[in-house]
């Protein structure tokens, strides 16, 4: 399922995939939090709806975003994994994160993250991404 | 007019603030198009609805994130101003626009403006600042 894009305007094109409040928190909770099924996604503390939940799931996917493939060891399970695309939004993703670390008062952004981001980005990348090659989740 | 956050999480601060499709398209106009009144913003090749236009002018100013202040040459119409807090949004802008230059086949990104930002976004960011500064429209 790909979504008609407004323009090619590059800010125009990325917000016509994930500009809205859900697909990215599905991205962080891959990419960040270890989370690969839809259980785990359902119990993030943001609280998506199912159905949100569904459509944004089909939707990064439709868009190369992510993987879906069947859990080996239950066969009635699904397992979602990130691709090179969406570990390329990583540096956006970080830079979003260190502007709210700075401008909300109540940030739940570790200091000592941050400070890991804004001195070394690019070796705080490389680490995510090896989280994934390293194992077998990536296809 | 402040939105309720979900979480304190530093993605979700974020997306709760412009996760939707048109907040970066207006702060985008105001900050690299140069545009500052209503129907500038208007006029974008997105085709904005008037209503949504005032609702987000009016949410960015109520996050800090702009401000509004009469036109000094026509009392009648309002002049739109980023303020740091925008400023700082760039690196995330940016980092979002060589992403999309990436995977949109048909992206309008110039060539020569991706390099520039990946040889030098702080200089890029320095530059765009400037424009501001120099000039009367920041308060």
């Amino acid at each position: 399922m790909k979504c008609l894009k407004r323009s090619h305007c590059p800010i125009a094109f990325a917000l016509d995939i994930f500009g809205d409040r859900w697909s990215l928190l599905v991205l962080r909770d891959l990419l960040f939090k270890g989370k690969r099924r839809y259980s785990e996604f359902m119990a993030s503390e943001e609280r998506i709806s199912t159905n949100i939940l569904s459509e944004r799931l089909e939707r990064l996917e439709g868009e190369g975003l992510i993987t879906k493939s069947r859990d080996k060891t239950n066969r009635r399970q699904f397992i979602y994994a990130p691709t090179q695309k969406s570990f390329d939004l990583l540096p956006a993703i970080l830079e979003l994160s260190c502007w709210s670390a700075k401008y909300d008062p109540k940030t739940a952004a570790p200091p000592a993250l941050m400070r890991r981001i804004r001195n070394d980005r690019e070796g705080f990348i490389r680490e995510i991404t090896a989280r994934f090659t390293k194992s077998t989740i990536l296809h």
